[in-house]
């Protein structure tokens, strides 16, 4: 194991070091330095990459004698034969580097173009992630629907099968029952509204500060920063860092950012040292399972009824804004017809995933078809007002918003609705330990953060969502939980949806 | 050169991610991450190291028909052959990044046992560094004084000899100067500093944006932030970045912590794309000449009587302070009994300077002979009490101040002194060109720029400062400019010194 123990370390080196560009790219980094950045991002990405594949080291990893290894080391080459060599070694290395410096560019390409609404700075970028991303399904080789490598490489199992029935589900159910809820005439919430105010940045970062107290993020460990599009990063569990953006004129949209955040922060933060060390076992279990934690804080902590009193306080407090804990519950938990996924309430949300897992699967149905982006926007525009009854009169709003695809994170979206589903199963067995509210309301985070640790988050990279599942929750993913937590919340706060 | 070029793009993407994560340890990282930051830099500097170092890359340097090569291209090579070759490949790697290691946890153990007052907390540290030091110039071989060695790492060329005829003769001729300067009543300049007052950060921000503005340096290609102890550090020529300090009470730490950062800032600025692009020619020439480009902003425009019009006034308008140029232009070039170099004026900071070299160059007189860590605070305390005449009481005004021996940089402080020589020297020249007190009464400092970019900072590191001199100056280096300049100033300015 000496040889892999050390190109784990030199794996380790490289990801912090990219890790830190990237993080430097989006809140530090000069107009002008992001070619230098792209150009050591590709340097560092192929050196990364020849690290784990070659011959000298493929042949050490495929004979050891794994009946010798302890239970880490066994996960650990594992670990490495599935994520490196089954997904890179197809990859010619200077293909794959290239798309490294690809991504860099297009990520800034897409910033821009999102900020001006030029949706025609980013399509060729885009055009280009997207072919690629099939040329590389085609040497990585697949089963059934190719998509179904994409979505795996972010949910470990998860296929089009699984998605196709989650989001039946989804369309079946939540779907008329959100078209209902937003027709219906929101004039207490509209009153609720006129009682804010415009609140300025530096007001907001206290608001920003008592949050991260309150959740018992270990601020020697790691910090908040800003950036346009809100996001977590680590470098191991004592450097995790995230960002949130402020709005003056919408004092929700960074609690929430915050929240958010400070689910996946909390999530990385409490990885056993034993896996963050010195292995490959470091960081959190899939983008699903996080997801699941950063919505677990974002809704079943922050907007539950229970949260109120310690929200209210504090924006009354900071903001000088008195809304009553009812008031603010009504607020917080407004379902809107609006456009930005990451601003959407609970129950539109998985309506938002759906429409791009919709897109994207379609894109990769047949790797030999080109995509056409030019008719994307529409595309993306018609099934919003499919769905959600509205259709985006800008790109910014449409298919712009997301940095996703110009990350080329692709197949990363149903994660999100299949992690906002883990969290109410989690929910619920937390529940059956001891009272998730009284807890909330007496600001005692602490012991959630607790639960989380022992079940899910302590494990970091060495189990996955599946064994995590059972261990939190006794059961395999059963999305039930969430289709009723949704609708059953919902129905409180709209009353008689018929009327 | 294909082979040669490849591994120069890696080595630029190695120093890139290492100067970030170094910017990134001073300047934002957790207080925990100081461990995972040591650990990536010890692994990124043995691939450094061996990127270089390994037979395949030698016999290639080696065998390269030096005639078909153009002028570049030669200067690239022999750069490689003298930084790489000859320095580093001597040195076993495992000590060389075991080096490293030890470097980045003595920076961290520094800056705590600075801010503590505990020597204890860094002595162990910095024996290490010392004894690793000397074996490495035992591994690298020399001849005459091993001091040299470090000397010529950074400043090409220079030697002890060098140094001790500079330093006799300020040691001859400014050292009883200085001390009857030291005597004098300065009454009239504490009159002045009743004026003064507490300034805010946030203020003291906006200064520094003023004078980053006024300097022409260039916002999209860099950015100015916070650390204990200024720097400058640049990942290419579009992004150079540096740092200041803000103390409430004392106004012109800041002001001239940024002026003097903005000197080397604004040399990397100007490197020609030619030589940052793609070559190992990119950053400026050697310390010296750097530090001549830091100390001619900060004292020879900053200190310049024809700069206290442009300084009074944003005085006047950021701190409402009122200071008539002449009150402004005594004020900071107070002659004063204090003990920290970067704070000193211009007359006796080559002595700080001088006091630093003769404990370096004893230490490393005699390889064998071990280094008294615990005797060094008293043997700094005494040259300080002999050639300036005042004791530090604590180790941080004492030996703890510099970070350079934290680094390892040992044989870089007689740089700053020679360094500042060379910008009286380059000040001469310029002014036959045009007449630089108009220029900077004028506030326009474009005019100097364009002049040292032409001469020297465009030409990055592909010329050593023998050469540089000679295209600004026409001469070669002749520390008389110095000498002269400084008994001038201080003469009109402290009048005749025997009343």
């Amino acid at each position: 194991m000496k040889k892999i123990y050390e190109a784990i370390k030199r794996e380790r080196a490289y990801k912090h070091a990219m890790s830190l560009l990237s993080w430097d790219l989006e809140t530090a980094a000069t107009k002008d330095s992001i070619e230098g950045i792209s150009e050591t991002m590709g340097v560092l990405a192929e050196l990364q990459y020849l690290n784990f594949i070659n011959d000298e080291f493929k042949k050490e990893l495929y004979s050891l004698d794994i009946d010798k290894l302890n239970e880490i080391e066994k996960k650990i080459v594992k670990v490495i034969k599935e994520e490196k060599f089954e997904k890179l070694s197809k990859i010619p290395v200077e293909e794959f580097s290239k798309f490294e410096a690809l991504i860099s560019k297009a990520s800034s390409a897409w910033e821009i173009a999102k900020k001006e609404n030029r949706y025609e700075l980013f399509k060729d970028y885009l055009k280009e992630i997207f072919e690629t991303t099939k040329k590389f399904i085609k040497y990585r080789g697949y089963k059934g629907h190719p998509y179904s490598v994409l979505l795996d490489d972010f949910e470990k199992g998860l296929d089009v099968e699984t998605c196709d029935k989650f989001f039946d589900e989804i369309r079946k159910e939540l779907v008329p029952f959100a078209l209902k809820v937003l027709k219906k005439n929101n004039s207490k919430i509209e009153k609720i509204k006129n009682k804010l105010k415009e609140i300025p940045v530096e007001k907001q970062k206290l608001m920003s500060n008592s949050l991260i107290k309150l959740v018992d993020f270990n601020r020697d460990r790691g910090y908040l920063a800003e950036s346009e599009h809100p996001f977590t990063t680590f470098f191991n569990n004592k450097d995790v860092r995230f960002t949130t953006h402020y709005y003056k004129d919408d004092i929700l949209s960074n609690i929430y950012s915050v929240i958010h955040e400070l689910g996946h922060a909390i999530y990385e933060q409490q990885v056993d040292d034993e896996f963050d060390k010195t292995t490959i076992l470091a960081g959190g279990s899939t983008m699903g399972m996080h997801e699941a934690q950063s919505r677990f804080y974002e809704n079943l902590i922050g907007k539950n009824k229970a949260f109120m009193k310690s929200l209210s306080k504090r924006i009354k407090e900071l903001y000088e804004i008195d809304l009553s804990e009812e008031e603010l519950y009504l607020l917080v938990n407004e379902v809107k017809r609006q456009f930005i996924r990451i601003e959407a309430d609970e129950l539109t949300y998985p309506i938002h995933v759906m429409i791009r897992y919709e897109i994207e699967k379609e894109i990769f149905e047949n790797l030999d078809t080109e995509v056409d982006v030019d008719k994307l926007p529409d595309k993306w525009n018609d099934l919003y007002e499919k769905y959600l009854g509205i259709r985006p009169n800008t790109y910014s709003l449409g298919i712009l918003q997301d940095s996703h695809w110009s990350g080329a994170a692709i197949g990363y979206f149903p994660a999100y609705a299949i992690g906002s589903a883990y969290a109410s199963q989690i929910y619920a067995a937390m529940n059956k330990n001891f009272d998730v509210e009284s807890a909330i309301r007496e600001e005692n985070i602490k012991e959630i953060n607790k639960f989380l640790k022992e079940k899910i988050h302590r494990y970091g990279f060495s189990k996955e969502p599946k064994e995590l599942l059972q261990l939190a929750c006794k059961e395999d993913f059963n999305p039930t939980y969430y289709i009723n937590y949704l609708k059953n919340k919902f129905l409180e706060i709209y009353g008689g949806l018929d009327e």
